[in-house]
């Protein structure tokens, strides 16, 4: 991403359809003091009379589980999101560390192999690399993963002796690729996955972006057992609160050879990289949560109406401008997804770097190469447009500065 | 850790010598509210005129080596700590983020080993644990590592084909020992470390605790090539935070060639783990030092006096219960540290978990056994006594306790 950022620095006035950070007004909305008063209030009347304790709890160290986890169960159980306990939920430093910590975790030998949907998140793939985890790329279709491709791929595995240990998977509006699980796939899935014994760590990420109302379940509710359940308070809360979590009440064995959730497992691997996560962070996220009735749902329905809004913006842009050009007809092809912040469009030409610094030195507008979030050759030809750092004028701005671009390029 | 946090849980009323943890006072005094607004104000007045983007800065995703790097150098450079540039220092996490971190960038090969002084700081075992790399325990004198074991542990391990790459030491008062290294012992570490090409991890967690007056160079000022340096602003602002740092403006090439100050390779291996440190917690931080004209030194004087009045305290409590007695002559002896909030008693008894538990059921008083912190049997008679988080009356009540315990069990 050091190119991607590069290229930014480079076009500070450039249309960047690149960034998947929250939108700057939503981000301008929270407000830490009154969040974090909320939540000492709270703990005060849960925790009284020791007053004192609570004033400090978010300046001092905390355990390494973390210091609202109750809330979080009682959050993922308002959302229907899974049936959940605080002691089985460990708070991170956002999900890139709960994504680290649960692989630290559950691969033990060099013979076992992450399968990640394919386009998928940089991240996933940032912390493999950094265990030194083989991966195996999954084709992510409209329905989610392939489940052709993950059979063939735990057959292969067998038959080289390896196993496939997990499967990484966000079935709501994915980064990069916008595919949504529709009920039936999610339990296929599933079933395929505890019939194999494979571990699915589901990234809830854009789970706020469905209406509530036709959310279908997440693969946490239809197969606890078999999945761990990994997000963050970043695009629903803000990020410079750094604050994540996992959901994984599986049992493993402790060093002592006690029988513990595995989320206090990787409360103790935490402990080892980062001690805990920022109490300040927790509480102002905790408050801001109880502001919200303990939904994240609630907490996210102003955030979904302005993302659905930027989608619908951006998909009619994308129609405006290429839909009924015989020049395009056939040439460009991109999905429709109904949430999230992403839509992936497919092209003839090879997209990369170079193609990537045309388009802002001489057209203006910024996007980022599929490729970047591919282990094959198979997204060489796409590019991501994320809608959610920009306001409607300056997403049809850049939809006529992209037309521009593959005018030229085409 | 885990059988402490038990046993404290299980004794919320005994008198803890365990917690390295700072003062409740001083925590208490930090108004987060009051330090943020200094921080923005203070990026506004740096940065003008987009004053809306300095006031989303700690609410949203900042660059993976940090946002307050500036101000950080300009602390060290205030300080006489270190000829620091922002862009030579990656924040991270807490300290144990950046011991992490490091150890991942520098470790390269199996047969490089990492010792540490023996007993030395939990959290660097625990991060070379994680990423399983070999260690070896240096002896901690009263003047620092043991410059002959040093010598040895290199000589040894290149008859076996191995390297010493680097030795984690905190040269003041050190946790667990309290140890102090003087000036002429610092450079003989830096020639030794020079002439045989050993990276020192400096940990500066207590470096606060000395007067500015007569604390020596830092060993990054002595030998600045060979000396990575780590700190933490847990101590001397407030753990809550997580708000760590390294500087290391060493060279190396990255993986597209260049080459990039050592602190921008841990950024980039830190996007992997964790994306970035708190933006809320950095700018807190960054309003903390800007009040205390950007000096950890001044933001650290209330501390320092604090420690050293319970320090004083404490081991004229020891000398107190213990000094005068025929019955603990020549049995207990302990250390006399000047700053820092450890001191190290050696007993003649085997000192583990039992007796703990019993110090603690028995005689309501805790304290740390001094082999958790020790990669050998060295320490197996030691403990480790806190000073931080007590007030006068508790220390003395507690060593009273302490006194109790060990007529019962010597």
């Amino acid at each position: 991403m050091n190119f991607l950022n590069e290229v930014m620095r480079r076009h500070p006035k450039a249309i960047s359809f690149a960034p998947g950070a929250p939108h700057p007004d939503l981000i301008g909305e929270v407000d830490v003091v009154h969040c974090l008063n909320t939540y000492i209030r709270h703990q005060a009347q849960v925790h009284a009379p020791d007053e004192r304790k609570h004033l400090l709890e978010h300046l001092e160290y905390g355990p390494a589980q973390g210091i609202i986890n109750e809330l979080l169960a009682e959050a993922f159980r308002n959302d229907g999101m899974a049936q959940a306990e605080g002691r089985n939920i460990t708070v991170t430093n956002g999900a890139q560390e709960a994504l680290f910590l649960t692989l630290r975790a559950i691969f033990t030998s060099p013979n076992q192999v992450l399968a990640v949907t394919n386009p998928g998140y940089a991240g996933i793939l940032g912390a493999a690399r950094m265990l030194d985890i083989r991966t195996t790329p999954v084709a992510d279709t409209e329905n989610g993963p392939s489940l052709d491709d993950l059979g063939a791929l735990i057959g292969q595995a067998r038959s080289q002796n390896r196993s496939i240990r997990a499967l990484y998977v966000a079935p709501d509006f994915a980064n990069p690729s916008g595919n949504f699980m529709d009920l039936a796939s999610r339990k296929s899935l599933c079933r395929l996955a505890q019939d194999e014994g494979v571990i699915l760590l589901e990234d809830t990420a854009y789970g706020f972006s469905s209406p509530a109302s036709t959310r279908p379940p997440t693969l946490k509710q239809i197969a606890p057992a078999s999945t761990i359940l990994i997000g963050t308070f970043s695009k629903v809360g803000f990020p410079g609160a750094r604050v994540g979590f996992v959901l994984a009440e599986q049992r493993v064995q402790s060093v002592a050879g006690e029988f513990l959730p595995l989320a206090s497992q990787l409360a103790t691997l935490k402990s080892m990289i980062s001690i805990n996560t920022s109490p300040l962070g927790q509480a102002v996220i905790g408050g801001l949560l109880l502001e919200h009735g303990l939904s994240i749902s609630a907490l996210g329905e102003r955030h979904r109406v302005l993302y659905q809004s930027n989608l619908k913006c951006l998909l009619l842009a994308l129609d405006e401008q290429f839909g009924s050009s015989r020049k395009f007809a056939g040439m460009l092809e991109w999905n429709r997804p109904e949430g999230g912040f992403f839509v992936r469009i497919r092209t003839p030409m090879a997209v990369d770097h170079s193609l990537l610094a045309r388009s802002a030195d001489e057209f203006g507008v910024l996007w980022t190469p599929m490729r970047f979030f591919s282990l094959d050759q198979s997204c060489d030809n796409e590019l991501r447009l994320s809608c959610s750092y920009l306001d409607h004028a300056q997403i049809e701005e850049g939809a006529s500065r992209l037309r521009d671009f593959f005018e030229a390029t085409l």
